[in-house]
């Protein structure tokens, strides 16, 4: 982008003077950090690292994102883009770009982490591409690809991988959406033909919101309740022919076109129901259940349940790209917004004459510079996450534990992100007003595409509430030996941590002491070893409390404790939120030893603290009944995000600059230097008016 | 919509169940309430309240929302759209609808309130068709009626009621959105011709996102700085024609189309410039500003800051018009996720047939039943809002205070609601899950078109800093025939509230007793005038926080007084919230007093706990820092919420019903009775095949 976009060198030296004097000789620069001059960022480096482990594939995925061919066009039709994206994904198709996940073998790379980190980065081009291609081959291709065998790979990955056959991944029914587990479309087992016959009893089992099965999907992958011997054997995924070579349904096979969505309007997402197709035996996608010519079933897994989540386990990769794809749009987005933000000018305050750079108000500066911190985090997070699913994926790294930690991440990450990307791009269009709501902008469309990434592949509140499970049992695995008695003990110290005239967490009171200056408070809170103990503490005390609180539970009837149970929900997902967010915290501080450049290290530590004492900030009336921060201490973490924020502010360009974004990427003409362009002619226009003369005189001017 | 929808017994009977038998006993409807059984909502009568005061105007307008050739269709193209709303707007013009607000010797009825209410209505039809016709009545025909005098009424406002002249409002320039008072066009008077010289001296002072600009206007009122005699007088209006018969731009008129937006397609947004463009002089709208042939101006209003700020002020009909629809959408969204909410069955909790309704899940209450308290709070704030509109427009109550008090009710309730529709459309539609993002369900096409109104009319962070300017003056000048010693104390006496040891408010002191149960601590948490002290508390208690900060800086230089006030924006903003969301409670309570049925009452009054109780666990680090609440209290702030919303969860669907929405209004196949009737279907289904005995047997049961 440095080619293109000019830095805001003016505005950048006058920024400086707006914090306040009184606050910098308390804790400026100097005092708090060590650093005598004001750092200045790297951008090449620190743009280098946010690419992550893999760079390469990032870069290459990026050219390709640039090409206009590539790109959405806003306003077109729903059936103008539809062709556009299919013809999109015939691109990446020829091109090789979407064989990195598939089996060297049959011409793929085995590459899991860089596949997916390939494909986020074309949201930059149009989302609709991103999930399209998302649905073809991270869905029903990895389905083939994870839950067949060999024969199934040999006969269908190749014309899968070449789009000869695009295809739907008929997982999802309009009665149930991430309860998948209680879908009702069957798959009876009929030894007489050695035939399964797939059957929609009733109008809640047809499959909904599926890509590729309004037009473009041949095929399908299926998700049934495999029944054989009078058994059901639970959901298993089946290969399914749906259309014919002139794009008819075949026999017993009926749909409907979803028609326009609030986004994603690139894809062609519709309904499929069965009456009665009938399948040949060996469609059975069978890696983890298999049904013999005479009808008795096996499966490396012995217990159902495990079976089911193993086998939707395999396609976590959806959640990973939607992670990333989230934290790219809000990269994105905040580039946009901060860089019009930088250039444009509205109100005088300081001045007669110049207006100010709307980027200097405070006001505007609470609202992107928070969630430039929130984005940080996410990139760093997701570069974890990415690694931690190419080492489960690859073989590298695929314990059991391995496994359900991949599945507890995903689940804990994809929701934050998510709602991040949708939170990050309304308050940008807003901040910048009216240019923002314009198509031309970017703003809102991404807006619109991305809004479904909330509740597709798995709703965020749902998957919270699994992350949340995940930590109650690791919190009762805790104390399986121990004794009733001392769960009990743990219990009281529980409670009594909460007292509000408590004193709280020991290793704070040791960091602060009542009688320091606010300063002094406010230089603990830059600890890294505070912010962790702050952060972890409150997943924990959270968890604690609701396992009290369901202790119970197990003696109860089952109405009953699910009563229970419900009548901590949200409790329960606020602890899953604030374990998430804590991983966050924790990549992003991993992050910070990683990098070397000392200027961009103190600028990214600010960024590390804002993003910290942010989340303290969000939930500081819990902090404050539970006794782990004073009022007094209380009221420094906003004093201090405050400083932070005027702090990291002249950076802030750079913070946008190194995600790496060039105008082919932006797109929005109010990021290209537009604005700064007709700020300038108009205050030039002024200028000369003065110097000319002939300005006219201000009505209150000539009354004196 | 009681005729198509049937109401949910079934699961209503097993909803009262769900709170937890120790909090009923602790703080049941007995205890709290002096109620001995369930209170039922009077679903009528309720809905004639929530109606208000133009109710019969409501009413009628709702007809007209409900027929098919008045909507919006999804999908249409730009053009398409563009053209059928346009077509709509005449029937508007032909059935009288807009007349209402104009004089009535040109055939109107002088009925400022019911005019705004009418056409608030149209927002269920189609939000283009509201804001085109606020653009051609509303704005620029409003101009002429409020900035004219009697010779531009009789001569413009009869082709613009009846649409043949559609119009622009020329206000807002591409370099100026929110900061009116610096826009760049000029309207210089040559004493020669007797003509204003219209002209756009650079880029940024183009006039852009015009409704009626790049297509359908003919004439516009424009806004421009008045230069005559070498003498800015500052922002004037005047009356321009821009297009021909033909529709073509006349002489020195230019422009170019908005194109496609974020929302609100039907609406044909533009840019317009002007080079050295004359107009008669006559063309001024001159109420608030003359010129005579000699060029000498005069204003009945000497201060030009007090002349600009009344001529803004006649056009706060905007802002009203927002608030209404914003808070109208809010109630559709919310009939929309909570009928559906109540249908939708997902996972099984207690039993081992059935699935719960989504609705009794905790979580899903806590996202929805709070939105659902606050859009209540906003349609009663809001009819209050449209009495003094009316008030003031009628000349019933016109004075300066009036207007001034007007004025700040528009910048404190129009960002609220606008946001909150945001908000509430979001969170309806990702209760709704996929369906919600079908366009069909109409929830992610009223999101894109109310986007904007968190902008237009006024940035909303714009203005929510005037309400805080406004709160600042009032505070000063309750201090201003202090002595510099009593305001002193005052600050002292404030300082010593904020101590978090210190002992808070003396009513609560009264009220609570720290040796209280939590039941009794939520006992007066009901109570009235707490809830009114703590939300009024907080108000002034920032406000003079604030006060004190910047007591300082009117005798600082200029620029550091700018930075002193911009070091503390977030605060004021906040504290401008704060105010907002007093009014709407304060709107809530009164309503109550005129709610007669004792049961809907009952549900009313604890709704109206729950936004007030809502808005002190939003802050509940302010309360707790501040000394106003002790943390045990804090924490009875959260139980009583839950508690709170259990107990209103059976009257969800009588409470959106009351919004008195049809099946024609709502448009949405979810919330028409169709996933009642597939969730019937499927249980029956499986009921039948258990009753059959050839249910296959779970592999579980299987193996035992």
């Amino acid at each position: 982008m440095a080619d293109t976009i000019q830095r805001p060198t003016t505005s950048r030296t006058t920024r400086s003077s707006t914090i306040p004097a009184e606050e910098t000789t308390n804790t400026g620069p100097v005092a708090l950090d060590g650093v005598t001059t004001p750092p200045t960022v790297d951008v090449a480096s620190l743009g280098r690292q946010l690419l992550g482990t893999w760079a390469d594939v990032r870069i290459e995925a990026r050219k390709l994102s640039a090409r206009p061919d590539m790109q959405g066009i806003p306003g077109l039709s729903m059936a103008e883009h539809r062709t556009r994206v299919f013809g999109q994904l015939k691109v990446l198709a020829d091109n090789g770009h979407v064989l990195r996940a598939f089996p060297t073998h049959l011409g793929g790379k085995d590459d899991h982490g860089g596949n997916i980190a390939g494909f986020e980065e074309l949201v930059m081009a149009d989302p609709s591409l991103q999930i399209k291609g998302g649905v073809q081959w991270g869905l029903f291709g990895a389905a083939v690809l994870h839950l067949g065998t060999t024969k199934h790979h040999d006969k269908y990955l190749p014309d899968i991988m070449n789009l000869t056959v695009p295809g739907a991944f008929a997982m999802t029914e309009i009665g149930h959406g991430s309860d998948v587990a209680s879908i009702g479309t069957t798959a009876t087992f009929d030894p007489e033909t050695d035939e399964f016959v797939i059957n929609t009893p009733f109008r809640a089992a047809w499959k909904d919101y599926l890509g590729n099965a309004a037009k473009d999907g041949i095929a399908a992958v299926l998700f049934a309740k495999l029944i054989t011997q009078g058994v059901n054997h639970g959901v298993h995924a089946f290969y399914l022919p749906i259309r014919d070579e002139n794009g008819e349904f075949l026999p017993g096979v009926g749909g409907e076109d979803d028609g326009l969505k609030g986004g994603l309007n690139g894809i062609d997402n519709g309904r499929l129901h069965f009456d009665h197709v009938r399948i040949p035996r060996e469609n059975l996608l069978n890696r983890y259940g298999d049904v013999t010519a005479d009808g008795t079933y096996s499966s490396p897994i012995s217990s159902p349940g495990r079976r089911f989540f193993t086998m939707l386990g395999t396609l976590v990769q959806g959640r990973v790209s939607l992670d990333g794809a989230a934290t790219a749009a809000s990269a994105l987005a905040l580039t946009i917004a901060i860089t019009y933000g930088n250039q444009r000018r509205q109100f005088t305050a300081g001045s007669p004459t110049d207006e100010e750079v709307i980027l200097d108000y405070q006001r505007h500066q609470r609202r992107l510079l928070p969630r430039l911190a929130t984005t940080y985090a996410q990139t760093f997070a997701h570069d974890d996450f990415l690694v931690k699913f190419d080492g489960v994926f690859s073989g590298k790294a695929d314990t059991d534990a391995d496994r359900q930690d991949l599945e507890t991440l995903a689940a804990a990450l994809k929701p934050l992100s998510t709602w991040h990307a949708l939170d990050t791009l309304q308050e940008s269009r807003e901040a910048c007003g009216g240019a923002g709501f314009m198509a031309a902008n970017r703003l809102v469309g991404l807006r619109a595409d991305l809004d479904v990434y909330a509740t597709f592949e798995g709703d965020n509140n749902v998957l919270l509430q699994l992350v949340a499970k995940r930590l109650l049992t690791d919190y009762s695995r805790k104390f399986a030996k121990a004794d009733p008695g001392a769960l009990a003990l743990f219990v009281v110290q529980q409670a009594a941590g909460r007292a509000y005239h408590g004193s709280g967490l020991r290793s704070l009171a040791q960091l602060m002491t009542d009688r320091g200056s606010t300063a002094r408070s406010v230089g603990a809170l830059r600890d890294t070893d505070l912010q962790r103990e702050l952060l972890t503490d409150r997943v924990e005390a959270m968890i604690a409390d609701v396992a009290g609180k369901l202790r119970g539970a197990t003696k109860l009837p089952k109405k009953d404790a699910a009563d229970l149970f419900n009548a901590h929900q949200n409790e329960l997902i606020e602890a899953a939120r604030a374990h998430a967010e804590l991983l966050q915290w924790e990549a992003f501080t991993r992050a910070l030893e990683k990098t070397e450049d000392p200027g961009t290290k103190q600028v990214l530590t600010w960024l590390r603290d804002l993003f910290g004492l942010g989340l303290v900030e969000k939930n500081l009336a819990w902090y404050l009944i539970h006794g782990r921060l004073s009022a007094k201490r209380a009221q420094a973490v906003t004093a201090y995000i405050d400083r932070l924020i005027a702090r990291i502010r002249p950076h802030a360009q750079d913070l946008v600059d190194a995600f790496g974004y060039t105008q082919d990427h932006l797109r929005a003409p109010i990021a290209s230097g537009i604005e700064r362009e007709r700020q300038d002619e108009a205050r030039g226009y002024y200028a000369d008016l003065r110097a000319s003369g002939n300005a006219p005189r201000e009505e209150k001017a000539s009354k004196k």
